[in-house]
């Protein structure tokens, strides 16, 4: 033993500096005075002072300012949250009937296209709505978290996220895929149609128009610009040009025309060429304006309340005042101008901003015959959109029902319909009665997602797991109409093994902490097999497969360890039409005690056995499930496959127990006894145990089919099984969590993962996910420390100089943009990406990870990587500083003034910081320059 | 086969009318018009028509109406997106300072006594602090998460919560528990102190005083009722009348006097009589408004800023109206009076609402000779609020610096600790330089947690694992100084197997969805055993054990499967003076491929030779780190103990991969060819594999100690692995994920779970849970269905009936109780709950929920249970009659205009419907009255 003074000692001095701001127990109440606090308070304060007479007004920089801007962390954690509710109020008070919990479940499995084209399909300008659209009065008004102490989703911004996502894969919409080509449409479809003015209204109307196949549309615009108001009157910091120009080059793709002209008087003329052909006369809409005056207050307007205008008060010929007169409720609910009460404001300019109409007389000239109403707008059936002349329609603000861009943007889909069957019913054709307004469709939907396996066709890699989703037939049946490509039945046996099962049987997990609600990671259940008879599932197999015969349908079986049964089991099955088998060689609890489930699959020598018997009774692929409760499943994989399996499926779910109450009972508790026992672990927690077996089996038995389960919630983690070596995926705790329709999801979710892999101009995505842009709330920031040299916090004083910083910068770059956006009427064609190689299929993915996954002895440890931090996007909470302190080597700096912290050369690379950073990407790990040397805290084989 | 009509076809028809309201695959667009939408969309709202002129009035009806009211659900959901910052500005902008990470921190891990001690300690009056606080300028304007789009933490919410669900434990306060008792305390702690106001100033310096040992502390109050303005001015429905009195009993309870007298004549009496002794006056203080303003918004109230009353406006001798002149900022930001821009408003009565002073003549003769300032108050130091009159201090409203309750509070605490050193500097003692003012105590903190194992004292059950927290032996140092009963050091070997990590090779895991930030569910780390030499960790070990002697030291080793290793690595170990030994037989990840680790750990021979060897080699007691990656740990549970063993740890991670990216590269990858290994999963996904193990263990080997690890994040999961059969419980991804000293929390919520288990009274709790109230967002409900006979949702027009129903009910029951709180001086000796049995120490709750697990077979069958709903806490998703019609058994109805649920008879109590439903106790499993006849689909052995 050596006796120098204490090294750790010395060390603990050494690191005294570094961890001053760590978290210490405290021993005593805190002791500081009421006037000290207060200074202290506004070094730190993040909003804005109550009464701030100094603050720096917001500049028209043409930047984001919505407060409901998100980033895809945020976005991410919104759409977690959300219920996915049945029969979703928010999509009832939506004016389009936007389908929002599905886009919102797209969104939280990553899948940002399949979120694009549902908000897409109902709104053509589902991109301006997510951004101007008074949610609060709409969708969110409906929403049922407004029942929670969290309160409700935003529903705006997860839309814009998704819909700007999407933008950003450059993709051009396609015509419905299933219409024929343009040149075999019926003559109907090349009417020509008029859409006047290129406002929301009209793009709607145009878009759904040429989605049913209409292809002879022009859309005449007066302005130089097109986008109507949303171009003209929202400011560009609300909406900008280029959301415009996404949506308008959608429609564009579907080869609507544009005509843009110079003057009221050519667009009269062009009225009157138009009179004799079926005509939509779109007109104005006005914008809510609620979310503006947000950003107004943001400015310090003030805004006077139940004022009425009175007087206008003139001095020496110029206006210096307003005198207005009180509005007030009576007691019987009606409003009086109260002439006694008066205010009296100073004024150098009045602006009178009240709604517009339809005024210029060559213009309602050329609308002749149409007849007008009272407000000199067209009058218009409120279901139909027609006018009193059958072959006009009319929407937006002169229809006098829309107060909104997205009610203008009904207008023009509800007038879509009705103009399509006006049109039909001219050539003498009827169209359905419930209407059938085609989807938005791009190239993603075309990609081909089916698979092979052993022979047999899976339309789509996607079923349902043998498990609660598969109770009965009825239920796969739901499935499969749904979009389901397989399912297994739910497991059953002979009538022999007949079960009944206890309750309560599945419960939450607890392993994603005390989260109630959507998206639980886990669940546990002692639920046994099925409790109906081999009788009826075969029988239930027999008419699934006739009314389904694209759909694959295996039937899981379980029995003891007897050959007879076995045998007498799979034939049952086989004759049932089954399209394969899958043992039951795994359940968890309760089988096994009978000598089923995992009292077979933990023996390799019985797992070979009995895939022996059924080889030797059945001609139909098998497959065996398998229990990750082993310790070498790779052993009873090659067992099945030796016994002549057609396949594995890895795994059934991990033994566990997953609470006690504090007073020891546990739950699940059965009867008075509060007795349990074992359960199945399913869902995202055992998805890492899952993928390692996955990959296992596929990198010892190359080309053995594997069937995954265990934590497949998505596209994106199928994918990784897929890349892990399986074939086809088995889905159950997702489904629970949620409903059948995920399905859609999913395979939206794969084909655009497989078409993006062919993007070259996206190599830097990850998927569906763009590189994360430098930002604060999703709203991209210029560095601060190259305008001024040095990074700065969003607190206190610091936050002052930034706002100051880029407000001057903003300003530079505004002055010395001024003038160039000037004409919008056409950008030309549009940017788009196009796959250069050929889109992948399913096949092609199939265990590409497994060249990554080895041993840890062909890990290079001279490939050692450092942390980086991006002071930007820091929100400096300082969890890197703690945990690297408490768990970790004690390398990062965390200044006491500004709470930014800095790496030090001592990182060791061990990537705990960035594992518990709350932003995305804020720390990168990167190519460590210089080499490491592990610090052995004394020499090797010392001497002393 | 049978040919009968298809009966699954039978099934889905018959089932047509329950699946109405379950969602689709969309197929085409929807299509409604503007019109028809407008009018939907109310039926659903749930938040306020934007000009509703029929809304209901709030009531002023004695209920909590504050926004920020928490149910359990909604503290347990917000304080987990809390970030527990370091250095937090939170903390730094309250006025107490408290330490607001450390409550929430509580919170999240379900100790709400340790919240309630933390808020407490710094804040004595935390409660009605968590109900008044202007937090937005104050704590929360500090917020960190202010940076992020889910913005900042509703902390007054929590604390309000916490200290509320504390108070329902009724548990006295204590004196400090390390001071002598009180007839031993030196002469000066009898001091006669006299507090003049019964207001939170006098409030919080009694506490303080008397947490400091004073035990001559009197109040006086001239009105009848206690709390000053918290009683007297805010409003019954912003502070009732209980949280005032929860806080002074809390004061009592340490022995401080109150007199309530009847006139100022009296107070003055008692200021001169008391003159001559030590005196602290405290006075009136301002409550902040801001709240209160929200509630007078919420009725429709109307705020007209920047306007300066100029003219009482008066007719045949009664108010008939006020002219106002307007303030307006010029250029140089000063402000004028402009009377050119007058407003006029009809008024009947006139309420002027400015601050009020020290008026009474009487009173400030009392006051002389204490010197008073322009105001008329007297002149205080603003850092120690001493008078001109040594002997009279001053805080609150009166002393000019608290704007808000919280900062009254503050200049009670901060006078107390100079009075102390103002009396004991009379009887020629000093105090500390540095401010010791005591915590809060009470009976709790004196539970004894330590336990006994293998004749090791463990000062408490909570230890670091053999882990990144143990990196180094200065963070061991640090941990114990923090409180960490035992550490286990990070595994070490000869220096013939010295290692050099890999970079990256700790990441966040996926298990819990894309949620980033605090409370990670789960890592994944490749990590090794420790860099550092042997050397290096038995000298250490030596030099913790000398400055620690009372933490205990186990020294975790690892070698390959030679008795000779072993036994010199047992040999240097227990040279070191280690307490214990822990062989880490189980390291998933790189270890095993050298025969180290889990290459042992999985085969009972090996690891019975290795015990054996190592039970040769020492005489200390040595434990197996055992490995959950294999079939059956009991199996190499029992090798242990058969090798001798002491006992052994259970368990090590679980191998898993965590993640792939979309390109099929791994997280972690290294280097170039982004190459990974199977790595070990921890934390809470784990938790299930853990506490099977555990328990399993020990019913298989009672009485064979077990040291637990694995997803122990809490005293509450803590208390899980002693009742499944673990003495001692190791900590390492609740670590990563924070800091060291959550073990302040780990060792407050297992005193307080023991304390509460002998408290009669609560008998219903779960642990320091509560049962949940009928409530909606934290508020009390009262059952509409039994006012008007059936159950109402939230919204739409049901949303106005209930509040109708509900504002009626409130009134009639207020009319009931008009006059009974009149007088709340005394509310007599304070209720609380006694233990009536003894306290149980930790060995009395281990093993005691093995009773409850068992085999399957042993599960009642007969017992059933069905789901009950609860009409009135449901927010009507239908999350429940998802999954009950997509993965259980179409059991529930779902209204199609009302959204509320119906269970029906066919439930079979699987349970999922509780296990996805987002609010706590809305669902609940009740005992089955018919008897549950499962359905078999076809006949058994049918005959057709």
């Amino acid at each position: 033993m050596c006796h120098h003074p204490s090294h750790a000692k010395l060390i603990s001095k050494y690191l005294s500096s570094i961890l001053a701001l760590n978290p210490r127990v405290k021993t005593h109440a805190n002791l500081h005075s009421t006037a000290s606090k207060k200074n202290e308070k506004k070094h730190w304060k993040r909003n804005p002072e109550r009464s701030c007479d100094s603050c720096v007004n917001l500049e028209n920089n043409f930047d984001d300012i919505k407060h409901t801007t998100l980033s895809e962390r945020g976005a991410l954690r919104e759409a977690l949250r959300c219920l996915k509710c049945a029969d979703a109020p928010c999509q009832k008070s939506c004016p389009t009937n936007l389908d929002i919990k599905s886009f919102i479940t797209s969104i939280s499995n990553k899948n940002y296209y399949g979120a694009a084209k549902a908000i897409l399909s109902d709104n053509p300008l589902g991109l301006t709505c997510g951004m101007v659209c008074p949610t609060s009065d709409l969708c969110v008004g409906g929403c049922n978290l407004y029942a929670s102490e969290e309160g409700p989703i935003n529903i705006g911004g997860l839309q814009q996220f998704a819909t700007e996502v999407f933008s950003k894969m450059g993709i051009p919409q396609i015509r419905n895929p299933e219409l024929p080509p343009a040149h075999e449409m019926p003559e109907s479809f090349h009417t020509r149609i008029a859409l006047i003015g290129c406002g929301p209204a009209s793009i709607s109307c145009a878009s759904f128009l040429a989605r049913l196949g209409y292809d002879n549309l022009t859309i005449f615009e007066k302005q130089k610009y097109i986008g109507g108001l949303s171009t003209a009157e929202i400011p560009q910091f609300r909406l900008p040009y280029e959301v415009v120009q996404f949506e308008i080059d959608l429609m564009k793709d579907l080869g609507v025309k544009k005509v843009c002209s110079q003057s009221d008087r050519l667009q009269s003329k062009y009225l009157n060429e138009w009179m004799h052909t079926t005509i939509l006369y779109k007109g104005m809409y006005s914008v809510d304006i609620t979310l503006n005056m947000e950003v107004a207050k943001d400015e310090k307007c003030e805004f006077l309340p139940f004022l009425s205008p009175h007087e206008v008060i003139m001095k020496d010929g110029r206006v210096v005042g307003l005198r207005f007169c009180r509005t007030e409720q009576q007691d019987d609910g009606t409003w009086i101008v109260d002439e006694e009460q008066i205010v009296h404001l100073k004024a150098d300019f009045i602006i009178s901003a009240f709604g517009s109409m339809l005024n210029d007389p060559e213009v309602k000239a050329a609308l002749e015959p149409v007849k007008l109403n009272g407000w000199g707008t067209p009058e218009v059936n409120s279901e139909t959109m027609q006018s009193s002349e059958p072959w006009v329609f009319a929407g937006g603000d002169i229809a006098g029902l829309a107060n909104t861009t997205v009610e203008s943007v009904n207008d023009g889909k509800q007038a879509s319909w009705h103009i399509h069957k006006y049109i039909q019913s001219l050539h003498g054709n009827t169209v359905s009665t419930t209407p059938k307004l085609p989807l938005f469709h791009c190239a993603i939907d075309t990609v081909d997602i089916s698979v092979e396996m052993c022979g047999i066709k899976f339309p789509n890699p996607f079923g349902l797991a043998s498990a609660p989703p598969t109770t009965s037939a009825a239920m796969i049946r739901r499935a499969f109409e749904q979009g389901w490509g397989f399912a297994l039945t739910k497991t059953f046996g002979l009538d022999k093994d007949l079960v009944t099962n206890v309750s309560p049987r599945i419960v939450r997990g607890t392993t994603s902490g005390h989260i109630f609600g959507p998206g639980q990671g886990s669940f546990l259940n002692i639920e046994l097999i099925s409790e109906k008879t081999a009788a009826y599932w075969c029988k239930s197999v027999a008419e699934l497969k006739a009314d389904f015969p694209k759909n694959i349908i295996i039937a899981s079986i379980m029995c003891g360890y007897n050959q007879a049964d076995w045998t007498e089991l799979a034939n049952m099955a086989e004759d049932s039409k089954a399209d394969a088998l899958e043992l039951n060689l795994s359940c968890p609890h309760g089988m096994g005690e009978r000598g089923m489930g995992l009292a077979c699959g933990q023996d390799p020598e019985l797992v070979r056995n009995i895939c022996r018997w059924v080889r030797k009774a059945t001609t139909i692929p098998f497959f065996a499930k398998l229990t990750p409760n082993v310790t070498n499943i790779v052993d009873i994989a090659r067992a099945a496959y030796e016994g002549g399996a057609d396949g594995v499926t890895a795994t059934n779910t991990v033994s566990g127990l997953m609470a006690l109450k504090a007073d020891a009972t546990p739950w699940p508790g059965i009867g008075r006894g509060a007795r349990t026992t074992y359960g199945g672990v399913s869902g995202n927690a055992i998805r890492p145990i899952a993928l390692r077996a996955v990959s296992a089996i596929a990198k010892a038995l190359p080309g053995f089919p594997i069937l995954a389960t265990g934590g497949i919630d998505s596209a994106e983690s199928g994918l990784q099984f897929l890349h892990a070596g399986a074939s086809v995926l088995q889905v159950c705790s997702a489904v629970q969590n949620q409903d059948f329709t995920v399905i859609e999801d999913y395979c939206l979710g794969l084909k655009a993962l497989l078409y993006l892999k062919s993007i070259e101009e996206l190599h830097d995505w990850d998927g569906q996910s763009p590189p994360t842009i430098r930002h604060q709330k999703g709203k991209p920031v210029p560095r601060v420390d190259e305008l001024i040299g040095k990074s700065l916090p969003s607190f206190g004083p610091y936050l002052k100089t930034k706002t100051e910083v880029l407000a001057r910068y903003k300003k530079s770059l505004k002055d010395a943009m001024s003038n160039v956006i000037t004409d919008t009427s056409d950008s030309g064609v549009p940017q788009r990406n196009v796959p250069k190689k050929p889109i992948p299929n399913v096949k092609d993915v199939i265990a590409r990870a497994l060249k990554h996954i080895g041993a840890y002895q062909e890990l290079d440890n001279t490939e050692q990587v450092q942390a980086l931090i991006d002071p930007e996007m820091c929100v400096n909470c300082g969890k890197c500083y703690m945990t690297c302190n408490d768990s970790g080597y004690q390398a990062i700096k965390f200044d006491p003034e500004t709470h930014l912290p800095v790496i030090m050369d001592s990182c060791t690379g061990c990537t705990l910081c960035l594992s518990v950073c709350p932003i995305i990407d804020c720390i990168k790990m990167v190519t460590r320059t210089t080499p490491y040397v592990p610090k052995r805290g004394l020499p090797v084989n010392p001497v002393c």
